[in-house]
């Protein structure tokens, strides 16, 4: 029986073997360049799986699985740009290596080809793949739209971030299993809980990339620790402990918050003892394992075999229990 | 009987009337924006009226006709950032009147808005209505990157100018024609000549730009004469008269694009001379007529009323003909 991490072989195979490269090679080639820097293909990989514990018939879903992760590289093509990140996978990002417009139009050509695949997929079943499909793109650009304003903002609730992550990242995760589970004939409901599944799992997964960025052991998790605390970012541990703390400690926080004088190493250690004194830290665990267990209730609904449902419980278990 | 104009108020009303805005409205804001901002509505008109001359059901073709002017819409605001174009009919444009990061991520949404409004078309005619338009998306951004790489080349011939154009501005007009065509039933014989129809005066049109924005009256143009020519823009005018030139005055028209100290009106007026000389300026009226004459050659394959002939006539003349 195929699993997850198959599909995965299968996806990379599969784009391997995509001739994405044609004239203008200045629109192509960073296609190509940022789909070659890798990724552990999760969403492709979701769809696929998904198609295939319906139907059996996972080959109906290959165009549509390029298509998903076209469109998630195209988000992380543009993101780089308005993020200014420069790295990527210790690879150069499109922005540094070629130029901004490069950056912009590529990308442009990336969302439009993501589309193109997704249209490939059986006739009979595309008005709903796309109509999620479509839903949820705009879904993405909304969630990364709120990231940028909350940069600024001073007042982002606990609620609004939480939808915040929702949009950014788990619709799309939600929407790979969905579409999978569309093109394999599922029933209603269960294309409603496999959704479900999924967006409690993506959930999940964003709160336990926050929590590994200062919590983390940074030779397991590969990057550095505290990344978050530095620069300041809005996650669900400096926004729950803004909630939880007494007026002393919070006073506290945003003083260490504005201290540009404070050294890093510092900060890191300071802010990340606030998170465990305020209750945030503890917070964000039980909160990962709420979204684990909503995800294993949505899971029970599906009408497929046990060994699927094995193989999706441990993937959620691998995503909220990860150290990397 | 409506025309093309009466379809243009349709569309005008149609877009007024949408609700584009809602939350996040740092999203939304800017594409109800870039839309207010006008427009002819060239293309939504024209798949209007593709549809209605073959079934007379133009209201079938509303929410493909919303795609197409989103999709033109959003090519404007990403065209705008990279080519750094602060003004658009009088208006500020996105990224200087938001910043950057606005313009990319509510162009993002823009064309998947286009994408969802054109997935509503009738589900008969879906298929060939996203492989058209979804093909055509793809050769505009081809467009714009030759566009952009010939900015920094010397060597593009007058092959490869009218190749770019095609993509960057014909396929576009003729896939709002055909997109229409298709959605109004048209037969494969008559949606593939109102296709070339359209790609003709969409190639006619760009090179009727190119010529009045050197040999046109400013009044009636309604901007400064002479832009291209300031900016040294590969415009058909310029590529031309370089081949056409002897090699002195090739070589004399080269040294009056690198002459800084110049000042602009003089430049304008000795290079629009060359123009004239070298047979430029009428090979360039010539090659304007050619495209309106094979566009009526495609027209006379269409199996429609005479006065939708002649309405399709008309637009084709009033595009190589007009002088603003």
């Amino acid at each position: 029986m195929p699993g997850i991490k198959d599909f995965s072989r299968i996806i990379e195979k599969e784009l391997s073997q995509t001739a994405l490269v044609k004239d203008p090679e200045g629109l192509y080639l960073p296609i190509k360049y940022i789909l070659d820097i890798g990724g552990k293909r999760i969403r492709p990989s979701l769809l696929l799986f998904a198609c295939y514990i319906f139907s059996g018939k996972w080959e109906n879903a290959i165009p549509a699985a390029k298509g998903i992760e076209l469109f998630h590289n195209f988000t992380l093509l543009h993101d780089d740009i308005m993020d200014n990140s420069g790295m990527r996978r210790n690879k150069e990002t499109v922005h540094v290596k070629w130029d901004v417009n490069t950056a912009i139009l590529s990308g442009d050509a990336m969302s439009i080809m993501a589309n193109m695949y997704v249209s490939k997929s059986p006739e009979s079943t595309m008005l709903s793949v796309l109509e999620c499909f479509n839903k949820t793109a705009l879904e993405v650009c909304e969630g990364q739209q709120y990231d940028m304003e909350f940069e600024s903002r001073t007042d982002v609730s606990v609620e609004e971030y939480i939808r915040m992550i929702e949009l950014k990242t788990s619709v799309l995760l939600a929407a790979s299993l969905k579409i999978g589970a569309i093109i394999g004939d599922a029933s209603e409901e269960e294309i409603e809980s496999i959704y479900e599944y999924g967006r409690q799992i993506g959930i999940g997964f964003q709160l336990q990339d926050d929590f590994l960025d200062t919590f983390g052991d940074e030779e397991i998790f590969g990057k550095k620790i505290g990344g978050d605390i530095t620069e300041n970012k809005k996650t669900f541990l400096l926004i729950k402990s803004l909630e939880l703390a007494d007026d002393k400690t919070r006073q506290y926080l945003i003083s260490l918050l504005n201290d540009n004088k404070l050294n890093q190493k510092d900060k890191v250690r300071k802010v990340s003892e606030i998170y465990v004194r305020t209750g945030a830290k503890e917070e964000c665990q039980k909160l990962i394992q709420t979204c684990h267990n909503k995800a294993m209730q949505h899971l029970k609904l599906l009408n497929i075999r046990e060994e699927h449902k094995n193989e999706l419980r441990a993937f959620s278990s691998s995503l909220t229990e990860r150290k990397y």
